[in-house]
């Protein structure tokens, strides 16, 4: 994904110093991921290397490593299919940060707080939590079993919007097939999550006939990302550096418009409270 | 206002960690404000002084000096008022990260990047500019005549939500006149804001007839504010330690619904577009 083929709004001449901001702000994400999970591992930074592309760039600054043409691809693919999905909670965020005219990167900053929240969607790890968790296929069914008897959610099937396939779960799961073709990662670990998938979708039907669970995005991600050698923690981290791109979109978007997003809201309380000092409560 | 008279909802026993990081959040704000505002002035910051309440602490911090009684009721006054009032941009953006689960700061941080915003109200520092480049009576009605014929809007004068008089402005308007009554600002500034006010209002009705324009909580807040001594760049920062009280009650408010804020979206662009490679376009 390089930056140049980023379609964004054409700003105004104000809005210059704003874009090539955002644009700095875009490119240092990945820079700043990669220092900080390095630091974490008490290793030197890895400084850029500007012949190559962002995907490359960020496994290399991971692991000072450059990747092969098969990794290097299969993130690219992740990159563009995570860059922008509708109002969710983390890009609402920067829109209602944007639609008071403020900067860009309080905006993102903004982005990233909501992200963080366990409900917002979009984070992984949980989905392959599960498939190490069962360990080996003879294991699946019964374990699937035990959760859905327990009511409990399976990770990484279902989504709150998709009530069909998720059309980015095709992309992706075409992605990590090619990954594991091209031997770029253990086809043993791809035949066995795949095992699992079908074992979740056919006892989803089963336990909850109708609902027509799918296998999801961060299903396919959690087994894109991981591999092509990214560790767990870094999967939301990663989904952020290209999310960023779909954020600083809705940032230009937002602030064409010069509306601020500030709801009414309707009191429904208590009436007739009696304030009452609080040496008297 | 002291931390105690704050009237949260009850946390859950889960959320007793939050609430204490969020008292100690709106504790240390107008100690970063004020160590801030003085390293920005190349002086020492200055520890808070426990046997002190939030606003004669805060201008203790930021001057070395402990406030007269009536300067702190009067920033006392000014805080109660402004803590809250409904889903305004910042607290609606705690709110939207709020409603993901992520923390309490997080939460402040994204309402302070959409405070930031010019269209954010609650900004009260340009009113008091138009006061001041008014300079002198007389000149008033011939200054406000001209920015009307212009079609300027008059900063300090109406409101968004508010088409009667906004009710805090009486409140503000009094912990004001109570300020000058004791002697404790210059009498003779205020007898000409006043001046400013009544000829605005008057030029208001001739101008917009109907439109009722009144003044507003921004412009008694900048006479308050400036009249205890603060520079209008505190102004905003003096806000957002009020405001931060009530952005951490929507917090709380906001997480007990476990319900997260993901707006859905139209499409209204072109359909129907095809993708073309970069190189060919």
């Amino acid at each position: 994904m390089g930056i140049d083929t980023l379609s964004l709004p054409q700003p105004a001449a104000a809005d210059a110093d704003r874009r090539t901001q955002a644009l700095a702000l875009i490119a240092r994400i990945p820079t700043i991921i990669a220092a900080s999970a390095r630091a974490r591992a008490e290793q030197p930074a890895i400084a850029p290397d500007p012949a190559l592309g962002e995907a490359a760039n960020y496994l290399y600054m991971l692991t000072g490593a450059r990747p092969d043409a098969e990794r290097e691809r299969a993130l690219d693919t992740y990159l563009n299919t995570v860059v922008d999905h509708g109002l969710n909670a983390s890009t609402f965020t920067a829109r209602v940060i944007a639609s008071t005219g403020s900067d860009v990167v309080s905006a993102l900053v903004g982005a990233v707080g909501a992200l963080k929240g366990p409900l917002h969607g979009g984070a992984p790890g949980p989905a392959l939590d599960m498939v190490f968790e069962i360990g080996t296929a003879d294991r699946a069914e019964s374990f699937i079993r035990e959760k859905l008897e327990r009511g409990e959610r399976l990770m990484g099937f279902g989504h709150r919007v998709y009530k069909v396939r998720d059309p980015r779960a095709n992309m992706l799961a075409a992605a990590t097939a090619r990954l594991f073709e091209h031997g770029s990662a253990d086809f043993a670990l791809y035949e066995f999550v795949r095992q699992v998938e079908q074992t979740a979708l056919a006892l989803l039907e089963e336990y909850k006939p109708g609902r027509r669970l799918q296998t999801n995005v961060e299903f396919y991600t959690a087994l894109l990302l991981h591999s092509i050698g990214l560790d767990s923690e870094l999967f939301t981290p990663t989904f952020a550096m290209s999310r960023a791109v779909g954020w600083v979109a809705h940032y230009f978007e937002q602030q064409e418009t010069e509306r601020i997003i500030r709801p009414q809201s309707s009191y429904v309380g208590e009436q007739g409270r009696i304030w009452v000092p609080l040496a008297e409560r």
